[in-house]
Parts: structure tokens; sequence; C-alpha cells
């Protein structure tokens, strides 16, 4: 039987928090227990850290997250998440950032190759990939926040993701039904192949099935030299709207970020937000709560993508075989930036 | 010579970008043209992922980067510098969170066994180690953004940081000269023996050194039962002051996030943002810019950090001899947080 923590305190009769403060050096410890600790520690033969012995299990069995594009809070936050389910199940988690206009497919079959993975994580991603290429990827893999390789007959693989199209259609209505007619679509890029035109192509709709028409204009691609889905790409397209007088009454930012980032141009314009412009972004991190006013999201379930996605991976690691994935609902959150009643 | 993208251009007549679309499978390419190009890459014997290519060379050179605590925006831009370093050396990067109240350095000791770790970079970290603790890091190692163990004569390191007493005292005589006497220090943690404490020693001193006595009461450290230096903590504390109707006209947050978190609980409470209370952050995160009020901080150099710490590593690892570590100069940008005139 493992010994644990509180048979050391048991031993030594003390609290299991200050066997922890002896074990993690803290000053705020008597000398004399301390070493009465480290004694029983090592007379039970006690793995003192959990990571530390997670780590040493760990025989290689390394499953690779490959992360599309800069990083930003979001996807931080379903790294961390995912990196609690690897080491849970006593994987080495292995992180790779791929460059936006990098092939992830290409670079995760010379890692599989390079560190023998058991497994493989794509994180965003939104370049096409042909049948040959992902015919390469020979461990299972899971798409995570995006469905758009996750589904094929040539690997073992599964997806996990809200459906874009219908989250954007659920919160161009929504500024739909608060009144606007004139929403600007903040941050597609030209030419999106993913998760951009889905978002776009539910805005469309949403405006079809209320009969406004579709003005081009309002449509507001991404700027090309600054980092893609950042606030900083949010603020220049927005401050550039302002300075040509765009006709519009509100925001739909196809990330969060982008419409912090849409916020801050609109206050430097000497505007308020919502009376003069409404604003939503998308994927719902901590910072629309903490912005002043407080911004209308849609969330994304963060917990459960990474739970259910890395689930599906260790089952198809066991079984070899595909596993269906799931798309998850997100949540709108009706905040301030929308509704000068909250 | 190496084949580069240039050459597989030139040898087909078409430009750079076209040859990069057709290794990314990018759709927007004439089928024909694409036919040619890989044609020219196999030919070449082009390799044609920068990141893919180095992968291959990496021979398991590993780096560990140790982050300690929970990430937050601060850490994860610089672990994305870090990483870039580490790959350009043609090491492989190897990340490992570390739970805020685990032993980094036992971490460290069972990963450098288990992944044979030709270098260390610990992240954070607020845990007194002992001499004999530390003796047992057998490989070089840099601390980054604290000096609190990278200077002993144990071991192969160096260390990198601001000098948190100087930048916290410089910060606290900037709100002093803005009229401020009534000044919240929010965010050290309680038998803090790091970071925390060096910030809640300069501002002390910068109180003492201006003739204005110190009322504990405005020493409000962070809530146990919420993540650390995170927006959350900063907002929980701050309701909890302004509950107690605290006597107070600043506020100095030991973190941006913090920061971040205490404007929201200001808000909330129905009052304005520098007019009420003026509130500073500590780091330099892009969010104090693009919040509303913009937020006056200390400005950490992440991208100095990040190299100088890195070199040093990579020089450590050939030499096998300690290099002197530097003490960075934060800087002080002043926004409409603490000047209504901005």
């Amino acid at each position: 039987m493992e010994v644990t923590i509180k048979d050391v305190a048991r031993r030594c009769n003390v609290a299991v928090s200050t066997v922890s403060r002896a074990i993690n050096n803290h000053p705020d410890i008597n000398p004399q227990t301390k070493a009465e600790i480290m004694q029983a520690i090592e007379e039970l033969n006690y793995v003192p850290n959990n990571s530390a012995r997670n780590l040493k299990r760990s025989d290689n069995k390394t499953i690779a997250v490959l992360v599309k594009g800069i990083s930003n809070q979001f996807f931080n936050k379903l790294v961390t998440e995912i990196e609690k389910e690897i080491r849970t199940k006593k994987y080495t988690f292995f992180l790779q950032h791929v460059d936006e206009h990098a092939n992830e497919v290409d670079i995760a079959v010379a890692l599989t190759k390079e560190k023998r993975l058991r497994g493989i994580v794509f994180l965003g991603g939104y370049e096409y990939h042909t049948k040959e290429s992902l015919s390469q990827l020979t461990v299972p893999f899971v798409t995570c926040t995006t469905s758009d390789f996750g589904n094929n007959e040539e690997c073992v693989c599964s997806s996990y993701a809200v459906d874009d199209y219908k989250e954007s259609y659920k919160m161009t209505e929504y500024l739909i039904r608060q009144g606007h007619k004139r929403i600007v679509l903040l941050g597609p890029m030209e030419h999106d192949e993913s998760i951009g035109r889905r978002r776009l192509e539910g805005y469309q709709a949403a405006l079809k099935d209320n009969h406004i028409d579709l003005d081009e204009k309002l449509i507001r691609y991404m700027a090309k030299n600054v980092v893609t889905y950042s606030m900083r790409n949010g603020y220049v397209v927005m401050q550039e709207a302002l300075k040509e007088k765009l006709d519009f009454t509100a925001v739909f930012a196809i990330s969060d970020l982008l419409a912090i980032g849409a916020c801050k141009a609109i206050f430097e314009a000497g505007k308020k937000i919502p009376e003069d412009y409404a604003v939503a972004g998308f994927d719902g991190i901590d910072e629309t709560f903490y912005y002043e006013p407080s911004i209308t999201t849609i969330r994304q379930p963060i917990k459960e993508l990474a739970t259910s996605s890395m689930q599906a991976l260790f089952r198809m690691i066991k079984s070899k075989e595909s596993v269906p994935g799931i798309i998850f609902a997100g949540e709108l959150i009706e905040r301030a930036s929308t509704n000068p009643n909250l």
C-alpha cells in the first residue's frame, strides 16, 4: 500500500499541513518538528511530491498539444485544463506552439517520429488539410475548439467544439432583438476557411432571416500586419472604422480580445458603450466580466471541451478506433456592454 | 548549402507566398502550379517546414521551464519568448506548471533525472530553499522574474529580475507625489518570503521616507481561497475593503491582474477612477492599456528578461560555470487610472 502524507502526519502526531510545510521548506515551522518529519518520511519511504512521483512513472508516454497561432487567454486556460488531464493519466505533456502560417499536420508528423507520441491534441488551426496529408498521422488525435479536420476516415480521431455557425447566429439575432440593424462583424480573416468563416456565415444567416440587407462594408476583416485575434487587432480595425465614419450601432467581435480592443478604440473616440455603440465578443474569457462595462459574450465550455476531448483521446489510444465527437452549446452571457439596464 | 523556399520559388518561377500556399495545403492555388511546386520540392530535396526541421535536429537536448503558480498573462508572454529562444538554439522545450504550494526544486530534481535535462528555467517561485535542497540541482539553471535562489554557490546558476523593492518604492512615491497619503497596498501574501514581501518593503520605505505613518489596515493581503495574483483575488479583496468603508484614496496592486479586479470592485460600488480612487498595478501586461481607464503600471522588460536569462543558460550549459545575473529597471507608465489629465 502506498504511503501517503497522512501516514507521515499520523506517525509524527502533527497536522498534514505541518508535514507539507516541512516538505516545502516553509520557514514557519519548528526546526525540531521538521527534523522529526523528515526522519519519518525517510523511514516510511514516503515520496513527498505528487508531481515528482508522477514524473517517475511516465515512461515516456507523451501526448503533444499543438497550439495554432499566438497564445491567448482562451487557449491558455484550455491548455492548463488539458495539461491537468494528461498528467492525471500519467502521460508526459508536451506543448508546442505552431506559427499561424505553418502547417500543423506536418509538424505533428515530425513530432510523432521524434517523440514517439501516443496521441496529439490540435488546438485552433485554420488550414485546409488534404486526405493524403492527414493519412500521415499515425497516432490518434483530437481537434479541440475546431472541427476542421477531426472527422475523417483516414485517421483515428475525434473533434470537440461549439457550433460556430449557430453560436454566431445566436449572438447576431440577440443584437437584432436589442434593436440593432447595422451591426459590424469584427474579425474574420479574408479567405478564412475555418472558425472565422463559419462565424461570418452565422452572422449573414441571422441578418437574412431577420430581413436585414447585408452591407459588406460592415464586415471588418482582421488587420494582416497585426497578431490575429489580439486586442491590438480589434483596436486598430475599430479605429479605422471610426475614422471612416462608418455608420453602425453595434459591434459583434468574433473573439473577446478583439472586442476589448474595439471597446478601447470606441472610448478613445469619446463615445460611450453601450449608449453610442453596443459591443459583444465571443469565447467567454474572464476579462469580459472585469472590463468596464462588462462585455456580452458567448461562453465556450472550456472545462467540458478539455475533459471530453481528453477522455476520447485516452480511449482512442487504447482501442485504436475513432470515437464520435461532440458539438457543445455555447452560452450567451448578456452584460452591460449591450444592455444599459444591466 | 541549404535549399530554401526561395530556391523552390525561383525554380518554379512563382512567388514565395505561392510556394508557401502549396506547402500549407491552402485551397487558393492552381492545382497544376501546386503539382509543379511539390515536384520541385522533392527534386531540390527541400525540407518545407522550419519547425519540423528543427525538431529533427533536437537530439533530445531538453530545457525545462517550470512555471510556479497559476499561469497568467505576464508569465505566458514570458514563456512564449523563452520558448522561441530555446527552439532557436535547437533545444527541446519542455514546459511544466508547478502547483503554487509544491516545491519546484524537488520537481526539477525529478525532471532532471527523468528527461536528462540540460538546463532549467524557474519562473516565479516563492518558496525558501535550503542549500542542501539546491545542491541537488546538478544542471545549470536560471531564475527569471525572481532572484530568490538564483544566486548561490552550490549551483551553476544565474538570476534575472527587476528590483522589486526599488520598483515598488518608485510607484509608491509616485502616488505620494500625486497627493495620496492613504494608499492601499493590495496583494502581498501573509508570510510572503518572495516578491510580495519585497514589494511590501518598498512600499513601507517610500511611506517612511515621505513621513507618512504606516497604517497596517491599508495592507490588504491576498485572499487565501482564491487563485493568487488573479483578477478575482483583487476583486474580492477590494470588495471587502470597500464594504468595511476603509479610508483610502489610492490602490497600489502588486500585479496588474489584481489591479484590474480592484477596478471592477470600485466601479461596482458606483465610484470613479481616478476621481474617487486612483489605481496602479505592476507588470505592464497589455490589458492595462486596453482597460478603461488605462491603468498606470510598472512595465517589466519581458523580452530582455527572456533573452538575457536564456543567453546565460546557454553559456552556463557550455562552461559549467555560473554567470553574474542582471537586475533590470522597470518603467513606470503613467496613465489615466492615476492621472485624470491623461
